[in-house]
């Protein structure tokens, strides 16, 4: 009961579901609908999808995740990111608007579903922590640029292509002979719009005495005005006929079922791109879930979002869809809503599968340049470019990180950005450790700590070296330690007894136990002992496994203050006897 | 003055050499150039090449190496696992036999030799550090292997090929009705005769009375004598004609100038291969170099070795040579041998270029087989399955990159085997510190310190949490640490104050500060107050320019003893208020 609970969390929330949070719930959903129906049609075109992709996208998959998510805010559906990744994707492997384009969608949900929940059965949650935050910062701010950069083509009303920065750019510029006006001037204005409702028009109708709750439904309904007057525009005038482009006609019903392919070249094609969508999709997903929920001392366990958000694509692999994500700003707009459970994300469902039974009609005369227009003002809010100041601040390994990362996602695209950004966060960390912070110690008069040489006034003994490693000890150092030990006793002159002091080291695995060994040895050789000092439990029950404690020419001290007097009395007797 | 001494190692050494260390290095050199003449034949037969190019790639090697490298007793030249890896490498762009082969060995020396250099010059030896000792210790063994089953063929007298394990028993067992017999017979005679020479010659010859100095000489005569001996035999029998594979024709001279190829697409091909080999062949190199230099408290400047390696292998790309590094069994041969200056090396290459002018027409009839022998008895030893038992003992990480690299080298070749094997121990140490140790610690009563609540008997307060973190904070960690936190506040009740110990905290990276943020502002929408202890220096300079430590709702403790003492009094306090 309790392991089905752990797979079923609706089972947990289910049990105690009463009026109070069914009207809270429905007041979250309303809200989210309305901003949700100009936006799934969005994202749906950003991803080179139908427009009623993004609708389907957002029905079965909502409901999935509310019965196997843990998280009780986040409003899972199409996001402009993962938009981006899959237009990328698919379009490395069938032409946009031919049947082939959307069935490679479904399947690139379908991957990326099943390896969320392969992830999430053998619990690997942990694999996402691999995206360091600046390489996720600089991702999310680079795929900003690019999203709207390629909305560019619709605001101008020419046709043009591309994945990089500098292929957009220079498709647009050799179509620009063929701006259509008028769609440029519906874009524009659309776009003014929606900056201004962003920026003013809830503190504006606060000012004029509405509620808070009006003023915020009121400023989401923003893009759906955008929508209703541009359409209406279009419809009355006759733009269409005059090359303004429309989203033209979208099926009305039940979201279809559909099959994705299994052709194993197509599946071959598309593996790399689902692992990243999925990767991707999760970290934004659970950086989302976890704020929303510590507000509220809930929990989400990673594991079971994972299973979650596998289902949600899954659903949306065999719904007519593309693939899914926990959005920020739907999730927090449902949040602030008020939403108290996963029944929230079920209404909006429900809201959204009423738009695809009886409003599609209406979204004929849409034209593409608002669609454009939402999507614009919706990324440059995930642009921010002061992650890298702050990390120039803070460490230059983060910064060239971040900075890698803008750069090569904006020149050669999205998959090789995160690819090289994670790649260097990696190797950047590994040389880090490679040369770790090494401090020859002394004794501060009238305590018993031992601190720097260099930083502190302490004592010290000619016979003694004590070092201070502060890094646990790996293949990655061990020969840099080798290094240092032999250069050091080989400068320095009479010296007899050196000790290593373990404070910070947390791990010493074979190769540094190897090294060890070795600079045990060598001491042996010209007759210097070597002594550790302050070795944690762990480390120590692994160093017992070996052969190295007995072949230790010198002891091991609980504390370095214990090493030091035991060495100094032995040096005292040595005297006394010469 | 100084700075050209650094480059050029032999002003140091060469201002004091006298007779005694002149007569030291002549013995030094005649012991190693018997060991070297066959050995130079067989593993230029083992990468591929005509005979003459081993000895080749042991004459201007050498002397560049004495005049750049720091090590006294290091001897370069071919060595069996570099011998290996250039037949793999050059095996896939030239067939061999070709005049392409040949120059294919030569471009592979020059671009080794180039790559070497430039580390050295950057000083990026450290590089060679993402090779674990488990990793090359597996691959060292897996290369004995590999390098004995493709002497096979030479052994049996048949035509074989193949770069794997599967591959080379596989062509052999198909062309195992070619067996010559007369092969065999002095194949398996010469390999018999070596084993007993290196297993009982040497005691044998001490108890006849002899001295170490001769007995030492004629063990390592061994080879010479199985080599004249069959060599006669073929001679004086006929037995080429009868289908016994010999040396054949080997050009009598000075080694050749000769030019490496700069076709892109050979560079190009070459690149990788060159790369694995420089480091694989640097690692070998350095590990004897610094065990002989340790035992006479000498130093080893690993980034001038690389420039004295890469020189080495710079000389043998214009000499006719392939590949070359310091090989272990050669330069502890010549450090026992009493070697004491890197003249010892170039004395053995004038005794080499004495066997290239007159020798060379008395290997014409030496069998194939009988270098195939010394070959196999040389590698054999290199064969250490021991290394599982021993990491399997010591940590199950380590012993799964042994074994990984082991089979994937049998199976896969020995680049993808070394590849990986890099790749996984990488992984691996990610993963241990992706879910570091954390101890809740509290009081051990009457001291100051502090210790696991699960292991020790401790003192602890309901309202405070102490957390003791064993892992520097970076970003494949830092979302652990979130949740863990999380999960702890959940779950306990009327917790106020959380103590993070950070005593074995190396580093707090970009991802890590912003999870740290994260933790403050959770907690503190939930009441808590986050602390800090025993933040070492560089942690705490770097914490000081974020504004991480201005938001912490609790405060930076010197020591945990602190943090209890101040803590406690504040909660007496507020009792008191209440």
């Amino acid at each position: 009961m309790t392991t089905l609970r752990r797979y079923l969390p609706i089972l947990d929330w289910g049990r105690t579901y009463d009026r109070t949070a069914f009207s809270n719930d429905m007041i979250a959903a309303v809200i989210v609908t309305i901003m949700l129906i100009p936006q799934s049609l969005a994202y749906a075109l950003l991803a080179g999808l139908p427009a009623q992709a993004g609708i389907y996208a957002s029905i079965a998959p909502i409901i999935l995740y509310a019965i196997f998510g843990t998280s009780r805010a986040l409003a899972v559906g199409p996001v402009a990111v993962v938009s981006l990744l899959t237009a990328s994707a698919v379009g490395q492997v069938a032409d946009q608007g031919t049947a082939g384009y959307a069935v490679a969608a479904l399947t690139l949900a379908f991957l990326s579903g099943g390896f969320l929940v392969l992830l999430g059965v053998f619990r690997l949650g942990f694999l996402a922590n691999f995206l360091s935050h600046p390489v996720i910062a600089g991702f999310i701010t680079a795929s900003g640029i690019l999203i709207a950069t390629s909305q560019l083509k619709h605001i101008l009303g020419v046709s043009a292509h591309g994945h990089t920065l500098p292929q957009m750019l220079g498709s647009i510029f050799a179509h620009l002979d063929q701006v259509n006006w008028i769609t440029l001037v519906i874009g524009v204005a659309a776009t003014a719009f929606l900056f201004w409702v962003r920026k003013n028009l809830k503190p504006a109708l606060r000012r004029m005495g509405l509620s808070p709750l009006m003023a915020d439904v009121l400023t989401k309904a923003g893009p759906v005005a955008a929508v209703v007057v541009t359409t209406l525009a279009v419809w009355a005038l006759g733009l269409d006929a005059r090359g303004v482009r429309i989203v033209g006609e979208v099926p009305q019903g039940l979201p279809p079922l559909t099959l994705p392919a299994f052709a194993p070249n197509l599946l071959g094609a598309l593996l790399v791109p689902a692992i990243l969508i999925s990767i991707i999709g999760f970290v934004e997903s659970i950086s989302v879930a976890q704020t929303l929920a510590a507000k509220k001392r809930q929990r989400i366990d990673p594991d079971q979002e994972l299973i979650g958000l596998g289902a949600a694509n899954l659903g949306a692999a065999f719904t007519g869809g593309y693939p899914v994500t926990g959005g920020f700003a739907r999730s927090v707009v449902n949040f602030d809503a008020g939403a108290e459970t996963p029944a929230a994300g079920a209404f909006t469902a429900l809201g959204l599968l009423f738009a695809s039974l009886f409003l599609t009609p209406l979204v004929h005369y849409l034209p593409t340049a608002t669609l454009a227009a939402t999507i614009i003002v919706a990324v440059l809010s995930l642009v921010d470019l002061s992650i890298l100041q702050k990390t120039w601040g803070y460490s230059r390994a983060d910064f060239t990180a971040v900075a890698a990362t803008i750069v090569l996602t904006l020149l050669m695209g999205v998959e090789t950005g995160v690819a090289s950004g994670v790649a260097i966060s990696v190797l950047l960390h590994l040389y880090k450790t490679s040369r770790p912070h090494v401090a020859e110690v002394g004794l501060v008069p009238g305590t018993q700590h031992f601190r720097n040489v260099r930083r502190h006034k302490v004592d010290t003994r000619p016979h003694l070296l004590t070092l201070r490693v502060d890094e646990s000890l790996y293949f990655v150092n061990a020969r840099f330690l080798e290094d240092l030990i032999q250069s050091r006793v080989t400068e320095g002159c009479g010296i007899t007894d050196v000790v290593l002091m373990f404070s910070a080291v947390n791990e010493v695995d074979f190769s540094a136990l190897e090294s060890l060994e070795t600079i045990n040895r060598r001491l042996k050789d010209i007759g210097v002992r070597l002594h550790l000092s302050e070795v944690k439990g762990p480390v120590m029950d692994r160093l017992e496994t070996s052969h190295f404690l007995s072949e230790l020419t010198g002891r091991v001290f609980l504390s370095q203050f214990d090493a030091w007097t035991a060495l100094a009395s032995e040096e005292h007797l040595n005297r006394a006897a010469e």
